[in-house]
């Protein structure tokens, strides 16, 4: 049974709490839905915010809710390197040590004094997708991504939930490196 | 038996012609060398140029010497789609087809009608090493990169003469998906 997985390709985006969102916008705003994402819930917002590191910032980075209990941004290495900002590989919440980032916003600005990660590629799993294949949350796969650039990552975290829906999330570095674009095909090979 | 090779990381560059050099430097010029690159007679020169696109420009990418028989501009696939230049995957040499781009020196500028592409994966054998482990010319190999951001890299073509040191040549997309830096060490598994 072929294991297949749709990719979802993640540019660099933001994730803020209550508190920073009225910092950053305002006090008592809120954050306006621009389009769903592919986990339940999720949305990116209309709202964007400039990122400003040592050596460089991004203008217009895209703000994900809904608002989180850790402001977090999630950028590529290729990013990291631009800005001047050494991001560890990390998963999603796990900031503890991780550098900060100036964020700047129409109403004010803050200081992250942390939470600047590479996102961990990982593989959003429905207990009953994972149930299926005999996977299990926390276990890393190997996937394959076809094509004249064809690469298979290792290290791919299986996180199961029955609050997610099917999905491989990859940044712009990996996506680029294996030609790869939100909506292809990969597949789970070990 | 191991096979292992070092990994040389490129970032965007680009290769000219003498008669483009003398355009964009002026009559007569010559490259000076900066340093000497990992294959024997190849240089990076202190010379730079800036290379233009429609979406935006890169102010500072670097002359690879000596002079060639074509121009050829280098980029990742990040950089493509940070310019607007959709530059294919290609051998270097192989440029039919491929977009142009603006080159700008400081004694004048090209409109290139072609030469820009995204470098095919590649690894440099002497003849000894090749015949060594059985590696043929244009052979496409699997390589393996290790580390948190450990990946296998496929359809990496084998490059094999008398005029080449053992190096593999891998873009700063496939090098920051992978987390590998000029120097690491990947494995050739098949």
């Amino acid at each position: 049974m072929s294991k297949t997985v749709p990719v979802g390709v993640s540019a660099r985006h933001i994730h803020l709490t209550q508190e920073h969102i009225e910092i950053l916008f305002g006090k008592g705003y809120q954050l306006t839905e621009f389009k769903p994402l592919s986990q339940p819930g999720q949305f990116a917002a209309n709202e964007q915010v400039a990122v400003i590191g040592p050596k460089g910032q991004f203008e217009k980075v895209r703000i994900l809710g809904p608002a989180r209990s850790a402001s977090q941004v999630e950028i590529s290495r290729t990013d990291s390197f631009a800005i001047g900002v050494k991001a560890p590989v990390r998963e999603s919440g796990n900031i503890e040590g991780t550098p900060g980032v100036t964020v700047k916003g129409p109403a004010g600005q803050i200081e992250l004094e942390k939470g600047v990660i590479v996102a961990a590629r990982h593989i959003h799993f429905h207990t009953s997708d994972a149930e299926k294949w005999g996977v299990k949350d926390k276990q890393l796969l190997k996937v394959r991504l076809g094509g004249e650039r064809g690469l298979v990552l290792e290290n791919v975290i299986a996180r199961v939930s029955d609050n997610f829906a099917l999905d491989m999330h990859i940044d712009t570095d990996e996506a680029n490196a294996a030609g790869a674009k939100t909506g292809d095909i990969a597949e789970i090979v070990e």
